[in-house]
This record gives structure tokens, C-alpha cells and sequence, in this order.
């Protein structure tokens, strides 16, 4: 089935497609079609959609509904997230999975409702409390917000583990054409799961551990599944990079920019080679120090005041010069920005 | 005046002389006492304590308290600092100074009440959405408890900025000798608050920023002073680090322990060092990388799995092998770990 | 079907008889077995349970899913009923059916657990601002905790108003045959519900009536339906009354005392007979007054300081003395009580 | 001190001089101008005021002020009024002083801006749970939104109850002249407040009364207590009562009406007079059973749809005939539509 589709209504066409069947919410521009795309679509598959009192309420209910082991998501941008740390922390905590969708806007505080970055520290160093991971994919096509949504589904549940799916404004609203194949949800067993069955009547489902020993040992188990995820999950994108000695780096909508560039450099005898990740964490740190290895230049752009990057530099341990360059407030750099600024003025850090 | 003192009360004695007169909190296991404490001796001084209705509302009366001019502070722990940072966005935002004290617990989720440092990067990095940083500060005890307090209002207004006082349970519960200074806490002069009066009329707090470029010049604004703040605010401190071979890095009570373990293994004929951040943000970054120029190995031991490391990979940026040893749920590394373990265990990451 | 059932628990197969597909609440002693049925109970006939954030939240959602019109209800005790306040009102202003069982408990303010009868005022005459009206039915029996809350959503949906099922936690506590006879409900058109689709696009579902003889309207039309279930649906059981010379009046569990206090008398050669509102609004005042007229004493028993007297009092307009004698804070009165000091004590008001 | 002043600002002018020194509210049309003085005025005298996060926030905080032995005040509309039920009931239940002002607004639900008396019920009967009154006073000039208010202050310590100034939106608004003495207020002893020293250490204020003999006997008390409030306390204005065959009974901006229907009437050869309840609860039932013993009809004028006129039939106890006339949604009755349509259309109840 191919069709026109906006960014924000494939997340929840890829949803129900990976068998979400509860989405509990709280609207904010410029995320607001994927609430009204839900509240329009998920009660047709027989699912429920609530719009709660704010996001504080509405993460609790995604851990009410994840407890009992519905596939369950949210979706906000920065401010609603931001209120969705401690719920967050729980999920991961209790180990419980869901999916949630922030279309970044300008921020800090109210910001604007432009497209940023800007919470890239937010969800992939974790913003709420405790020693925990968010798995997070970043989609760069109205394409990709469905089908990363699907992969978001599946990782949440693989790796009990909530999972964000981080896009920007800018994806977040634009049109594009959208393929999705219809097929039955393989929903994996729960039975940790708290059903109000017979079954599971002595199911726990919790993050509150007294004793030191016992926390610790849970936590043990937390750092090997995340080293599990760390060695299997990271995914990324190469373009051009074999012969790369000037390597782009870029994820969400700008990685299309640099994709552009790439081409416009090329044409100019620049050797350019576009790194996109598609997962941020696991961060594909081997990949790119292997793609980096013999670059001359390693240039990130994001949409910030540059976060990504110290992932960069973490990846590269000092074997390569690492630049950024950054837009922010809404402001999206254009392909001759990057060849011309970017090359010329980015920063070392 | 000398005393014995618990360290979460010593927060408020040293926000007092700082001159804070305005505290909104919501109690929490290990932070209480610093909400107690507030509400015995803040009202004793003129000043207001409220218990609000959660930490939501708490740290949003900050906001308003903190807009009006008034020196203002808030505690919790981790489950309640994830549910402030919505509202430390928009004070950063807003270019609001306030002091925030965050008496780390066992997590994620509701973990337990025991100590651990697994909030450096919530704190840190940045919790809530959008381009901004704290200022944090970490105290290794009860003197440093006041005395980095004081410190963190200082700051907070000259960068117009949040501080955070960041330590762990440990050193919020343990009694030591506290020696204040009773002075006049010079109040800097706040020409860009709403007080309610005819001269302020026209000021506006506030964090929202519609056009793009104006939200980008606010940011690179913002940008601007965290450089400064990065050049002007690192403090550390070094002890027995110049001969060191093995430079061990720790902040908050993990450095006490370190400092004992430095002692006994010089005994032992090994020339071990230690790295303190008293500032975690700015990190101490150059300070760093000196310090570890010529060691051989470089430890770093928190009570988490692994957050403050980056920063010091980050430091080092490969030019030093860097390892990591971290106790979680409440367990704290003793001397003898410290010495046979660590150095044995500790993993290269 | 006949079962033994507790109180509570057939308010919620009487709720499922009647169609009713979703409940939001929050659990409260001695209501909880009311949230805790619905939540067994209603998504076994794909319905929807839903615990809110809080009694505030619970009834804003009731709200939604009765403009969507959905058969929705919820529950809780005298705390929680004064947080759904607002909440009625807003549905009554915006003529929303729905069912609230208010299981009362002794207070004010936190009170205890035990049964009383003291949320008569808050529910009949109405707690929250506005000119409105609840419809009220005040069940005595376990069969009539399912009747009753059957003729409730009647009711609702016939006035388009609020319908309370009042009942003290004696009732909501005790466990009685229960026969139930499983039918298809039989749901009414409702062609002003917003329910997503093209017929229901335009239809406004709103308490805002800005000007203001548009609000008088409004509310003319209201008064108007109010008059009509005054003429049509006030309910009563007569006992005895005939030739009493005695009327004893009450409600609820009261009335079950009452009734047997009757029979006692009579053996005692006292013309005793026993009135026994249903609906509390509309009050059966025509009806007590006809019961009323050849008595020599009118004796309303109550768990309260006196609320139903007012009411009773208004019935009779001085035609009949009218006495009082009330227990309260979970005190019940035995028969003997009512036989020997409701007689002698009771007092004139 | 004469002055031309609004009402709502004449609430404050008055709490001042009662010796409030504390305001926790959130703002609604048509009281906000109460909040708007109390944050400009109540700072000014050393005292506090709150803005919280909603009107369930702000009561709790009025009863954390009221325990600690403050005069502390809210204020709000209809809507606001309703979210305060719960508070309301627990600082009745508590035994708590405290102002709280109703600027009533068209209802129910949102209803519209403009003035009503449709909470009369919610305020008067009880729109919380359980056993408790509310001392209410009605004020019809702009001076006696000073002087009620300050007079309600009185009646609450007197009786340690909250005390309730029911006002229309009318009354709230006007601009009108306002006498007040400076005065130092006399505050009483509170020897039952939690003050934070050591001699009240051992204080209890509570609501929780498990044990039901033990909240029987607290309910008692607080009868007896509310027993004495209806012998000493009822407050009313006659005028022209004395030879009236029609008696006018209204309350607020309606009996500003009724007193110039009565001189219009009067000039017509009509012997009409008015009496005007001041205290609503107590309300002054055996002064007017005494006024409207020798009348032909008693006409009660609402701006509801009929609510005090219940308290007027149930004083009259059916010894004079009781017509009621009501308008509704903001409209205000005319002399002329008093005189005309009143007496020819007023409805027999």
C-alpha cells in the first residue's frame, strides 16, 4: 500500500502495523497529529486512546498499560518530555516496554515550534533519574517514522526497555510517500505481564528494591542487557564514505542536507562521505571510527549547540579531528551553507 | 561559629547566609531534612517555606519566586528532580538563577534510599529538553555541604543560570564540624526582574521565542556565557597528583574514600593520586588532562555505572588510558575495594 | 441468575446490564470494590477501566466519554465525590448523561471508613456551583445496588443529566442474593454525541453559554426537564403506612432498621408504618405528604446531623410535626434504639 | 479613611484590617481582582501571597496556613469554588478558620462571566462531604465587602470554621465609596495551632477520627458549636417591614433592587418592605418567621433558579405563603420588572 502520508501520522500507521493497541497522551505542537492520528486510527483497530490530564499522568498510564503487557506509546515534544523523565525512569526501572515519539522542537523552556535537536542529551544520556538507557532511533523519512516506530516496537519488547523514537519537527511534518505492507503483528510473549489472570496473579512488576545487594544486582542485569543492545543494535547509514577524507556527520533531517552536500562537494573534487546514525543509542561508535579511520576532517552538524558531537568524540578517542557546526531555534542550514560555512568556519572541539 | 552539623542541614545554614529567603520543595527520602530545615529556620529569618502540592508545582513557584528577584532554592532526590526538569528547562530559558539540591538515591525508578551518583547525567548533561546547561557543583562534605551551597548562589546569579548541588545521600545524612561566617550576604543588584514595582513594569521573563533567529541569537547568547562560565568556574582539587602513576578520579564521597585508598597505597610503594571535580559542570576538563599528562593509568570510580567517565574520556580525549569501577544500589567502594579491586578490576572502557 | 453478591460488586453487573462500557475512577474505602469489580468486570465485555491521576481527572474523563456518548460511570466516597464537584457540574451544564455511585463514608474531611449518610446535601442539593440538579436513587438492598444503578443510566440518558446511586458502605459492604436477568440493553439514539464521525462533526457538546439570555434559556430548558422528572420519577416504598400513627422515615440501610423497628412496634400495640424515599431528588414529597396526613408523628431517622429532614420538612410545609434523630461518625441505630429512644428522644425540628 | 473602591478590592482592603496576613488562590473571572489586590497589597504588610497551580492546591495550602494559627483567605468563582469542596470539608473537619470568598458567576459548568446566585446551595447546604456548615455572609455594598469580610475573619476564629463572603459577580465589580478605620486588629489566642515551637509540639490538627464513638462525639461538638452559631449569630436588615402585606426577601445585589421596588411599591399605596438575610448561614429564620407573620405574601427574588428560598419556606414552616421569582444567566431583575412582573407573575412554591 503506497500513499502520500506526513511524518506524524506514519508513526501511528507503523504503530498499529506493529500491533500498538493503547497510546495514552497529551497534545503539543508539533506533535500533535500523531495524538490526533491515534485518536482517529487505534480505536478502529479496537484499541483505546485516552488524552490524559497532562504528561505526568499519561507516562503512568503508559506504565499501567506496558505492566499488563499491552504494546503502548506516547508521544510529546521537549517541554512534554521533560515531564515524562520520572515516568521514564520507571519504565526503565521496572523494565517495562513502550515507545514515545518527540518531534523536537526549539527549545529551552517554551522555545518555539520549530525543528531542533535539541534533546538529544534529554533522551539519549537520560534525562530522568538513576542508572538507565533509553533505546532511541532517529528516523530521517516520513518512511523511516513508520518503519523506526515498527523497530521501536520490537526493541522495546527484545530488550524490556523503553524506546524513543527522536525526530525533529522538521520530519515530524513534512509529506512524503509511504509504503507499508499489511500483515499480522507478532506479538512476543509477556509473561511477566500482569493480566488479572490466574497466571500471572503473582507477577511483580516494580523498580523499588530495598536492600543494596538486590538493587545492584538488578542493575547488573540492566548494564547486560544494555552490553547485549550495545554490541547487536547499533544501525547507521553509510554514503559515500569509503574514500571520504572530509566526513559528514548528521542524523534526522540534517543527515538529507549533508546527503545533498555530499553530492555538491563531490562535483567541486571534495572527497565528501556522509555517516548518518540511525540509532543514537547504542551509538554505532565502532562503525564509525572504522568509517573515520582514514578521513581528514570529521564534521558534525546537528540542529543544537552541539550534543551528538561529544558521542563523536567519545567514538573517535582523539584518532580524528572532530568540528561541529550548529543551527538552532528553527533554523535549518541549507546545502550551500554547509559547503560553503560549514567547511570554512566549523569549530574544533 | 563551629557546630557539628548534618550535611542536609548545613545546605540550608549556607543558603541563609547566601541570603536565600524563599524555599518550595516537596519532601523525599534522603532529602528531607534540608525541607525540614528550610521550614524551621527559613520563616525565622523572614523568609518563606512552602510545601507544594508536588515537585512540579515546586519547582515552577521557583520560577516565580526566582523571576521577582528573591534568592530562591528547592531539594529532592531523584524521582523528584525528573519531575522538575520541565520547569529547570524554563528557568534556564529564562535566564533564571536558582539553587536546586539533589540528594542522589538508588535508581532508576523508585530504587531505594540509599546512596548513589547516578543522576550526573540527568544533572549534568541536561535532563530537560532544548540547548542549556547547569551549573552543578559537588560537595564531598558537610562543610562543603554550606559552603558549595553558597557557592551555587553566587554562580546562579552571576550566570543568571540554575545551580545544582549535587551529592549523594551519603554526604546529605553524615554529621561533621561546620564552621560558618555569619555575614551580610551581598545581594547583587537584579535590574531585569519583576518586583511589582513602576520601574519594573516593562520587564519580561520569560522563555519563549517565536522567530527562529531570535531564539537563535537568545541561544547563541546563552552559548556565549557557558563559555565563560567554562573558562572562569572549574574548581577541582589535587592531592598527592603531581608524582602520581595512578590517578584516581572520584567526586562526593567516593573522593574520601579515594583519598584514604591514595594514602595506603603510597604505603604500599605505588604513587597514587587523586582527581576531584568540585565543579561537574564546567568540568575541570583542562585542569584534567594535565593532571593526567604523565600517569599511567587513570581510574574513575562513581557510584553509578558509569556517567562522570565520559566526561573524563572526554577530558583526556584518548591522550590516557581511562578505567572505571562503579558500586551501585547503595553499596559504597571501601578502601581495601578501592585497593584490591579497582586496581585489579577496573575495566578500560 | 441468582448469586450471592456483595453490595458493591452488583453495582457493577447492574452497570454492565445496562451497557455501561467504561468506568473512571480512583479507589477509595469504602468504594474500592466498586473500581476493583470494574476493572474484573468491564474489559471482559470490551469495555473500558481506567484509573485516573486522581477523582479530578477521573470524572474530566467521564466527561469525554459521555459527549462521545458511551454508557460511562464512576465511584468513590465522600472525599472523592467533593473533588468530582466541578466536574458534575460541567456535565449537568452540558447536559452529559453518566452514573457516579457515591458510597458514603462518615466525615467531614477525612472522617473514617464507617458508614453515614452525610453527603445527602452535597449530592441532592447539589455541591457544585450553578443551578442544576442531580438525579438521585438511594439503593437499600444488594438487589437494588444493580436495580437501582440500572435506573440510573435510564434516567441519565432520559434527562441527559448526572445520576448519583447514593448509598451508605453498609449497603456497599454487605453480601445478599443477588438475581440478575441477562438482557440486551437497550441503548437510546444519541444524535447530539460527538463520535468522530462526519454525522457528528458539527455537534457542540458545551457548558459556555457567553450571552446572557442565551444562558437563561439554557437553563429554562433545563428547570423545564427538572419539572418533568419531578412530575414522572419520584419513587417510594411504603410499609405499613396506611394507618400509622407513627410515620418513620429513611433511607438506605436506615430503612431496613426502620422496618423492623416497625414490626416491633406494632407488636408493642403502636400504629407504627415506615416511608421510604428511592429517589432522593426528585424527593417524593407528594407522596410523604398524602402518607403524612392523618399521622401524629412524622420521625426521620438518619446517619447524618440532619440533611433528608430539610426535604421532609419542605414536604409537609407544617402540615405534620416533624422530628429527627440521627446516629453518625459509623454508628448505625439497632431497633431497640430506634423502638425505645427514637420515641422518647427524638426532637422537634 | 474614605475612598472610592471596587468590591472585590474592598475584600482585601478588609482582610488586611482583620489581620490577614496570607492569600492562596488562583485567579477566575469575576473574582480575580481579589487576587490582583491581595498580590499587591498582602506583600505590603509583610504577608504572603501564593499563586498555585490550581484551586485544589490552593485550599490544601489554606489549611497548612490555618493550622499554623495564620488568618488565611482564598477567593474564587463558582468553578473554582466547587474544586475547593474537598479542602473545605477537611478544614470544617479539621476545625479550621478561614476566609473564603465566592464571586458568583452564571453556571452551571462554565456557564458565562456574569453575576449569579446559583451557589447558594453549594455554599449554604454543604457542597462537601460529610456533617458541616459553613458560615456564609452575604454582602450587598462594596462597605460591606469590607466590613463582612472582617467580620467573617471573626466568625471563623470565633468558631473555628471557614467562613464564607457569597457575593455576585455585581456586587464584586461596583465601584463605590468605602469607609475604613485603621485599626490594629485584634487577634485571638490559638493555643490549638501547630506553630513550630516547642509548646505546640504535641498539637493535633486533624480530620481522621477512626474510632466511630470518637467521631460521633467530634461531630457532637461541632453540632453544639453550629447550634450556638443559629442562636447568636443570624444577621439581617428590615426595611419597611414592619406594617408590609408584601415582604420582599432577597440577599446581595438583588435586595439593592428590592429596596427601591419597595419605595416605587410604596408610592403605589402597596405596603411592600424587605428583609434582607445578611448571615445566610445562620440563617435568620426566626426574624423573619417574626417579619412575615402578619403579611399577605412573601416574594423570595434570586438570581437563581431558586435556592434560598427553600431556607425562607423552611423558616415560614408553611404559616405564610412563599412565591419565588428568578432570573438566571447574568440578567438582573429591573425595579420595574419587580414591580410589574414580580407581584403579578412570582410562582407559588
Amino acid at each position: 500500500m503506497r500513499q502520500l502520508c506526513k511524518g506524524n501520522v506514519a508513526v501511528i500507521k507503523g504503530a498499529i502495523l506493529a500491533g500498538c493497541r493503547a497510546y495514552y497522551g497529551y497534545p503539543i505542537t508539533p506533535a500533535s497529529e500523531v495524538a490526533e492520528s491515534a485518536a482517529l486510527y487505534i480505536p478502529q483497530v479496537g484499541g483505546t486512546f485516552l488524552q490524559a490530564e497532562s504528561e505526568v499522568a499519561a507516562i503512568n498510564m503508559v506504565y499501567g498499560a506496558a505492566s499488563a503487557g499491552l504494546r503502548v506509546m506516547s508521544a510529546s515534544s521537549g517541554p512534554g518530555l521533560s515531564l515524562m523523565q520520572e515516568g521514564i525512569s520507571y519504565l526503565a526501572g521496572a523494565e517495562l516496554p513502550c515507545v514515545i515519539v518527540d518531534v523536537m522542537r526549539g527549545g529551552p523552556g517554551l522555545g518555539n515550534i520549530a525543528p531542533e535537536q535539541s534533546d538529544y542529551f534529554a533522551m539519549v544520556k537520560g534525562g530522568g533519574h538513576g542508572n538507565y538507557r533509553n533505546l532511541v532511533v532517529a528516523p530521517a523519512s516520513v518512511q523511516e517514522m513508520a518503519d523506526l516506530t515498527m523497530l521501536a516496537f520490537e526493541l522495546a519488547d527484545k530488550y524490556r526497555n523503553p524506546a524513543i523514537v527522536l525526530c525533529d519537527g522538521f520530519v515530524g511534518q513534512m509529506v512524503e510517500p509511504l509504503e507499508l505492507v499489511d500483515r499480522e503483528p507478532a506479538l512476543p510473549e509477556k509473561p511477566w505481564a500482569v493480566k488479572g489472570t490466574a497466571e500471572t496473579r503473582n507477577n511483580l512488576v516494580t523498580s523499588i528494591f530495598l536492600e543494596p545487594d538486590v538493587l545492584e544486582e538488578h542493575q547488573r542485569q540492566m548494564e547486560a542487557k544494555y552490553a547485549r543492545a550495545q554490541q547487536d543494535e547499533p544501525r547507521f547509514e553509510l554514503y559515500q564514505a569509503e574514500d571520504a577524507e572530509v566526513l559528514l556527520v548528521g542524523y534526522g533531517i540534517v543527515s538529507r542536507v549533508l546527503r545533498s552536500a555530499v553530492v555538491k562537494l563531490r562535483l567541486q573534487g571534495i572527497r565528501a562521505g556522509l555517516f548518518r546514525p540511525i540509532t543514537l543509542w547504542p551509538f554505532p561508535s565502532k562503525a564509525l571510527a572504522k568509517a573515520a579511520a582514514r578521513v581528514q576532517r570529521v564534521v558534525v552538524v546537528e540542529l543544537s549547540n552541539g550534543q551528538m558531537v561529544e558521542d563523536v568524540s567519545l567514538a573517535l578517542k582523539g584518532g580524528s579531528p572532530v568540528e561541529f557546526y550548529g543551527r538552532v531555534g528553527g533554523n535549518v542550514p541549507s546545502v550551500e551553507e554547509i559547503e560553503s560555512k560549514v567547511l570554512a568556519h566549523a569549530v574544533a572541539v
